[in-house]
């Protein structure tokens, strides 16, 4: 019989007992401010994941050894604070079942549910946005304050990477935690400032979130709220190598597949550098 | 000294105390279920309607003659509840200074504030979809469920034109009122559709709602959750033609304007047909 | 614990044991001549299956209702030829089983070995193109030589409906069979031209082809040899209904997803009719 | 040694010397006040028409066996009139080497150069604008001026069809001339209204121009100045059908190629129709 | 009553008499040579706007804070020459009333009137081409003659940054000016082109041009003359935060936003840092 | 009479015989694994060579002064391993002429036929992929396969620069000739890795191979198997005018022209380069 292929995370082969990483989509993008779409993203970085082979030169891996298992989408709510309890529901599944979940957004708010559940001691974030919204548009769990949220949990910190827009406001509120600003990490290098983060998080846990607006937007057009003079996706992916060994979680936000692709693919190689790298460093 | 040309609608020249007619737009996408980004379509009308000329041959009439105002987009909240309030409140404004509403979408549950306010003898809409769900994705204000709260109001009768999805429930809903499903227009012909609609209606007041996928997406692809087998232009222009001198009020929601402007050019078309065909049957 | 989806066609929630009707996606795109990338067709359309309801208002029936399932995709060689094995072992295996195959192209060639799996009593085509070029680019298989091929297997009867492309040797060919024109079909209607097929046919089994191209190429601009001046969606639905209660297969193909979605649209539209219709006059 | 392709148009494959038929390009739209872009219509409209075949079932003629060139397109300078000098120039020589000219837009300016050129008895001109204004936007060669400036070189008759937008002016006088609307055509058929036009010209010569906004934009949406409410590319066919044999000259314009090829695709059809028509007429 | 929205550049809510910078736009684009469409660019420029934040953390000033106005667009005439003389007339208006022009195009040409109105020390501008050209297409205010028209109005100096493209004439003349190519800013870096540069005009005053192929067109691909191997947006951006202060006028020319808005995003936040820049120079 | 254009590669104004190099196209796309369509790369690469100067002033030249010409596009077959023999008659004569051959893809797989027609000391290639599989898809000429094929012709060397995607397997055979990844290059520098090359290479002939994907896909999108974490634009110019003057043959591929054309874009620059820098090489 000819063998048949479904359009799931390319090279996720595990069963939810086997799996070492659990992959899920929230195609919600109901509170964003801008463009609308990153509903889309899920699927579009599930189909580009296909273009990569399972090999991982970095790592010397074949994606294909470590167990993970992609479950499919939620079926989001319209209100983004049900759609936080969805996600905390499904986080904690995962957690509780001693597995690691990686998040494909959907926007950022999901991020909220995430860290609820996984309670990390450090939240770091790569976001051209510092989310240190109150309230934005009548909601508490708009896409921009998703920091603001965070900060109510009481985490050891929160640091903040490649942030360059926010009012005066938020500016000083970030500041009064850790943020490397996109301009900083162009001018001192995003290893020097990986120094300084490892510093701060020593040996302790952390949720990484990846908001794709971190990089550049002429680098990754593919955004909701597309910011240029940012990151690039060399430097996410330095935080991802530097990060993950220590992550209790991981999501990667924001994308709005309305290019040619190129943001979702790097979206999808992040996901397979979290698994690789996070996988290698526990021994793989 | 040059003069200069701003992004409403064209020739809506009026000020808001000589117009007879009120066009603005509810940027609102927070609920939809399929394709995102029906917030963009109140400017991509505004944007095609300057393709046009002013001068109406069917009426003939200048649209320039007709006292109108663009008031712009409402700020709309995240929450489909609340965005229906802030519809009720600008209708009733405009309803009780004596002039016209003409309302952008945004998605269609918009039309439930306006229907609110402007508590009609009849509601009149075109639609691909029933919308009778009385609760989707969690909300009783999403997309799905306008006709359903409409239903609530109590009016003297509902009338679905164009009709061909929704759940055997829905159905069975929809045919306690009054459907014409696209195949019904299709084959009987709009006219004497129109026909039997008059004779429902008589002299009482209606409020008359395109849901733009009423017509075949195969014509106009720029949909939300576009439908093929549906109306032509044709049809729901001589729908308009019929109702609107009885409307005191109107709207077209649900264009989503990913295509070539061949939908937002057909919305823009009705919208002024609609000002046209009425202020004709008042005498300008 | 949260319901999570997969990106199958909607509704396929049978087990291959239950299923009456069985998808499966054949993503090769290998000999087409003009634009490329019906290979993205099959993910195309069951993406907008997701935008139907389940209700089937012409049958009375729930597609969930009905038993069937979506394999995926088969994984393609490069050669038309093994493709074509590919297809033939795949559908023997459904036939076999007693269930009733559903192909989704990718492009035309895959028929041939559909259409030798099923031995029909007639091979029943709509497509702009007759497709009875002997060989064209170097081969025997490409997607120019279907009804060629198809008329080697000495079936007791060829139907073309739509065609109006070809060479003047193909057009002496294929009406040696039976050809009706888009012309022909847009002067007589389709119900007529029905009513003699079903005369030719009478009770004998056939093999269903849509190729997507017999649709005029200005109402489903998403194809990969668009032709315009052709038949509408309702034609091509009235001979679905027509003939999917004899049909022992049917395929969709030539879909090429560049546009806004509308020819995946009446694509998913189509498949949902034919095993509605077909699940209907058996007995569902 | 292997064949080679250019980028021609399909299947010119005649010397100028042999030609009966010269096609060239003129890639300008320096005028247009809508959307930008027609330059890219001949170079669209010359790779859609790979996609067709030689041969022309209608006239049972293979496109190879008339002979005929395409020249490539003319470099336009900025400034309209510059641009009809040019134009001019070229169909006096195509003209006076006995050749019938066959020009691809660009904007509809152009036409007023061949018609110039071509003196012929009658303006045949399908069009949604007439094209009546004296001026605009400060030039009177801009492309809603074409017929005014045909008007003034005192042929025997001018001849709208599918007008449906111009000011009160404009349509005042189109209706001093011959103005048969879109909404006629769709009402009283175009077969009748053919006979009405044939019965004005009688045997006399005719230059056609088809500005391709004279089709509905939802069917042809790759327009500079889309319009609905149009004719069917059928419609405009058919009077290709029953006017080239009588035409001196021949041009399709406006075309701007942003769609999926749909419109470029109705336009190389009928410059194939036109040149079959016309060469079968003539005993090819 | 709702607030509610107008489309022209976000936070610009000055009255004219309050604004110190007067934002307008020119959607020319008659004379461009290669892709059509720069016309769209000041509306493109205008939406992305409202994706970025009031607040400016380089300079910790709020947008609101500093009066600006947005006129809207120029209704330009066919002619370069015209255009160019309208704009004259608005730039000598906004001067002579002693506000701070700041110009959004369409294309180049636009330029010339305004430094004609300006009578700056020094006319710098980024641009990947010279502009050298005394006559192109038939035209002296063709986009590609700006730096040629310039030199007639006998400035103190002209520098042109950037540059790439030009006939060995155009190096020429504009090596007997000031070119810093773009190769030479790659090798250099701007920094130490930007000390040269300040050293030549000293405390003169200037008209800065942006002519946004400057950058590279892998990095905003929105461009009607794209060209790889190109400026950075930082280097453009270092250029800004260098010559605000000294600016008697500013333009932003030649967006073509058929992108996903990453070239209208930049051009945003460059207007944003030319006005942030020179009002806080000055005292805000 | 007016001058008319043609559609080939700007400047390729030589006729054969005269001709120092012979460009064609090779529009064949059948065994590509991910996104379809490099064959409509050829012409979109000539569109976009119209955009730039025939002067090049890195070299002082004229593009017009050196010889060149434009055959067009090969008719490629179906099968992959017949368009090889296509492709090396064309290149043995065109070599048979003592002209050096540039071939525009297409898919990489062509590059098979060019390289055994060319006999080079070495085969140099810029690639995202190490295309060292055995057989893909079962065929051996699929364009995963390409190095693998050219292995088996045992030239003295084969050097990979920019490689990041392949299997253990493939990695070890790439690294047991010369394999330059991409991370080098962005870590040491492509100066140092020309270097490098030129002490292994020597004086000896070479075929130089530039698939597009090599570089990064954030800055060229438009590819078919699009990869992020490359080469950027300059290092493959560097490669070009280092390698240039030793190089027998030519080619550029795996452009998929799907984004705003910054793709095709650079590889018009780069066919500029390779012909100005060759050519300036040996004497011009
Ligand atoms: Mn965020
Ligand atoms: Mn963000
Ligand atoms: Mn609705
Ligand atoms: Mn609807
Ligand atoms: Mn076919
Ligand atoms: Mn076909
Ligand atoms: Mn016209
Ligand atoms: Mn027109
Ligand atoms: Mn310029
Ligand atoms: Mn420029
Ligand atoms: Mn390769
Ligand atoms: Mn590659």
């Amino acid at each position: 019989m000819q063998p048949f292929s479904n359009s799931l995370f390319a090279d996720a082969e595990a069963s939810y007992d086997e799996a070492d990483y659990v992959i899920f989509g929230v195609p919600y993008d109901g509170t964003t401010s801008f463009k609308a779409g990153t509903r889309a993203a899920p699927n579009a970085i599930r189909a580009i994941s296909y273009n990569f082979e399972p090999y991982m030169p970095m790592y010397d891996l074949e994606l294909t050894d470590i167990p993970f298992i992609d479950l499919g989408d939620l079926y989001p709510d319209c209100d983004p604070e049900e759609v936080t309890g969805q996600v905390e529901e499904t986080v904690s599944m995962i957690l509780g079942d001693g597995k690691c979940p990686v998040m494909l957004g959907g926007e950022h708010s999901i991020t909220i549910g995430a860290v609820r559940a996984a309670k990390p001691g450090w939240y770091v974030v790569c976001d051209a946005h510092l989310d240190f919204q109150d309230e934005y548009r009548g909601s508490r769990y708009n896409h921009d304050c998703v920091t603001a949220r965070v900060e109510e949990m009481g985490l050891q910190g929160i640091i903040i990477i490649g942030g360059r827009s926010g009012s005066r406001e938020e500016f000083q509120r970030a500041r009064s935690h850790h943020l490397f600003t996109a301009d900083q990490v162009h001018e001192e290098g995003i290893a020097s400032i990986i120094t300084r983060i490892k510093a701060l998080i020593g040996e302790e846990s952390l949720y990484l979130s990846i908001d794709a607006d971190a990089i550049d937007s002429c680098l990754t057009p593919g955004l909701g709220t597309p910011d240029p003079f940012g990151m690039t996706p060399r430097d996410v992916r330095t935080v991802i190598r530097a990060l993950a060994p220590q992550a209790v979680g991981f999501d990667y936000v924001e994308v709005l597949p309305d290019d040619q692709g190129q943001t979702a693919a790097v979206a999808a190689h992040m996901i397979r550098e979290f698994i690789g790298c996070r996988a290698q460093s526990r021994g793989m």
